[in-house]
């Protein structure tokens, strides 16, 4: 697997009982999944000398993101190498202007949309505005991740500068209902599963919260979601899990089941987390056993309500800072003993991505209480039972805490592994 | 982790979502653990420098196997070495006399016994027939495992050849309804919690099936099982997984609760492997927990029943010999889409555990025929529906797989792992 990150972590975690180890081509021995890993390979997912001899180590290339050339994967899968996705398949998560022209000969919903050339922004944003009103949102064809590369411009005033020589996507901004994701998976045979449809829940760009499945979603609306994954995955040929990220949106002509196409994900994803926990196979396995040519896993739920919440490091002057995230777990534990912690072992940062917690079982709305409480103290050292974090359109875990902060600071005790 | 066997492999694969990386000391760099985790040490258990030079570069030890010499953990924890369980815990699952005496002492439903020296037997044996009658069950009270070091003695003609300087223990073979396992944890706080009595059976002195929990057990007989465990625990010390092996029998005097203790094991053990798929915290993670100090997870289930079946290395002449491991996987995968297999990469060896499969349901029955057809399948590359290969005393997978040998020999192909 291509990429060092939590999801080689997730994978290899499980690889193990499939009787596998996942070598993994890392930037760095630090990275979440060379700490686990025997087989890391250390190099950088555009270097050719590395990737190259790396693909010869391994019978089958996969991809914990999508920062690898197109070029250099065409060139690796002419030489006989099984890359999966396919190069012709990941172009389109890689690539957003050509994913946009792709659904929209498939003829699949998605929103009014023009490409342009970073230079051209001053024109074409207004007048596509004109077209579709304001706000626009504008994106950079490729490179953007969790709410980079994105921006929403409410008027000329707002277009954002980028350099000349980038791609970019604008889309009509629409109201929508909520976010949902309709995940699959494919194999190289063309079998393909799909798990429930879940809500997604965003902030600043950030996936924080899913609850699978999508409560209270019209049945037609989610098959229908269901059915257009899986039409992109055979239509592009998709190998592994695929991530289709939805808009509810009321209907309409452009969206005659009540949704909208997002974005496209060719790898586990974010929104598949809570199937570790809450259903027979997870993504993670179901995505090895894609790309390892197996028959696909069972989809059903193993609980009729999971939720899962990202863990993202709290600021660094929150009042509970100074906690450990070994001392974070211990008090987890005693909690909640049936929240299931899932940690990257990454370094902290405010902001970032440290883990998630899933939480299964039967009610929706106490199940995310606990999920949001478990993940705001295991990021932010604070229990939030008396306040909530999520309000406001502005509000954010760390912001919150910080207006509670008393004084107390406290600095960060180291967070060397236990190692057994 | 001291050991890197299959145990040691699944304990790396729960620490994994902890934030842990398992150190391991392995025999060798082809160990079943040793093959999936980064940081991995070279050595054997009862090699004192290897063993202090790994205890130095962990901040607990704890074990996969009862191999270690009890002085050297008793000096590394006089050195302030964390080693759980701790060895005059330990001691009582390395030796069987030590265990039969103290289990006496707390008033333990056991089976009468005598302990004599191996040179002593000739007379021995015949001495406690006398008082309890044939057969006697003798046993080199350290050293064996998965029915090796064990007897069953009918007469004094069947007294087992050892070597002089060997303790032994004799115990009367009673009549059981059948076996049953109490698997509990305990922190070194003192925490404790217990999984389900589940029913064991066993071929060969292997454990090759575990149903859990026991069907049909009555209740007040499994909260007594579930009690005494956790007071062996508690009396013991033990710090990790406790796995209480039992046999259930017609109530007596000697067994008040309608069962006896057979065996300890304090570490994650074969009738645990169910609650990977089958509970909320699974014996490896709990084994992490409690070796780490954090709170011990929910053993609730999250089926009504699950069935593990051990994948046994079948003949090397059986008909599907010459199907390799990937194969398997992949047909397997096609007809039971929803059972979890469990493979240790091991090399293959007729009889040699390969890996275990766990079914979740509710009809036990069911669960039962499904686990076996995969175990037998993934162990001899023969589906065994038309035909019980578990039907006599002495029947097993893989002498009745070669009962329908039908001239297909062919030799095996490379178990080369692929390489993702």
């Amino acid at each position: 697997m291509v990429g060092g990150g939590q999801l080689a972590r997730m994978t290899h975690q499980a690889a193990i009982p499939l009787g596998q180890s996942l070598a993994v081509l890392a930037e760095s021995p630090d990275d979440a999944a060379a700490l686990v890993c025997r087989d890391v390979h250390i190099g950088g997912p555009a270097d050719p000398a590395a990737l190259r001899a790396f693909a010869e180590h391994c019978d089958v290339l996969t991809f914990d993101h999508e920062h690898v050339p197109g070029g250099l994967l065409r060139e690796l899968q002419a030489a006989g190498v099984a890359v999966y996705p396919p190069p012709e398949a990941l172009i389109f998560a890689q690539d957003k202007a050509r994913m946009r022209r792709r659904l929209a000969e498939m003829g699949a919903p998605i929103p009014p949309f023009r490409i342009c050339a970073s230079d051209e922004l001053h024109s074409a944003v207004p007048d596509f505005a004109e077209e579709v009103g304001w706000p626009v949102v504008a994106k950079t064809a490729s490179g953007g991740y969790d709410g980079h590369g994105v921006w929403m411009v409410h008027d000329p005033a707002g277009i954002p500068p980028i350099p000349a020589g980038v791609t970019m996507v604008l889309e009509r901004h629409a109201p929508l209902i909520r976010e949902l994701a309709a995940v699959v998976a494919r194999s190289p045979f063309g079998q393909a599963a799909a798990w429930p449809v879940v809500e997604t829940v965003q902030r600043g760009g950030i996936c924080v919260e899913v609850i699978a499945p999508a409560q209270g979603l019209d049945p037609a609306r989610a098959a229908a979601a269901s059915r257009l994954a899986l039409q992109i995955a055979s239509d592009l040929g998709v190998v592994g899990v695929l991530a289709v990220e939805l808009f509810e949106v009321p209907v309409s002509d452009r969206a005659p089941d009540g949704f909208t196409v997002n974005e496209l994900a060719m790898r586990p994803h974010n929104s598949g987390h809570w199937s570790q926990d809450g259903a027979v196979t997870s993504q993670f396995e179901q995505h090895l056993r894609a790309v390892l040519d197996y028959p696909l896993g069972s989809t059903l739920l193993t609980a009729p309500v999971t939720v899962m919440a990202n863990v993202l490091g709290g600021a660094l002057d929150s009042p509970g800072a100074g906690i450990g995230m070994d001392e974070r777990v211990h008090h987890l534990a005693a909690r909640f003993p049936d929240v299931k912690v899932h940690l990257y072992g990454k370094s902290f940062r405010p902001g970032r991505k440290l883990g998630h917690v899933n939480v299964c079982g039967d009610d929706p709305t106490a199940l995310q209480h606990r999920a949001r409480l478990a993940a705001e103290w295991l990021g932010s050292g604070v229990w939030t039972d008396g306040y909530s974090s999520h309000g406001g359109e502005h509000g954010s875990a760390y912001r919150q805490v910080v207006l509670r902060a008393d004084g107390v600071t406290g600095t960060r005790r180291s967070e060397g592994q236990k190692r057994v």
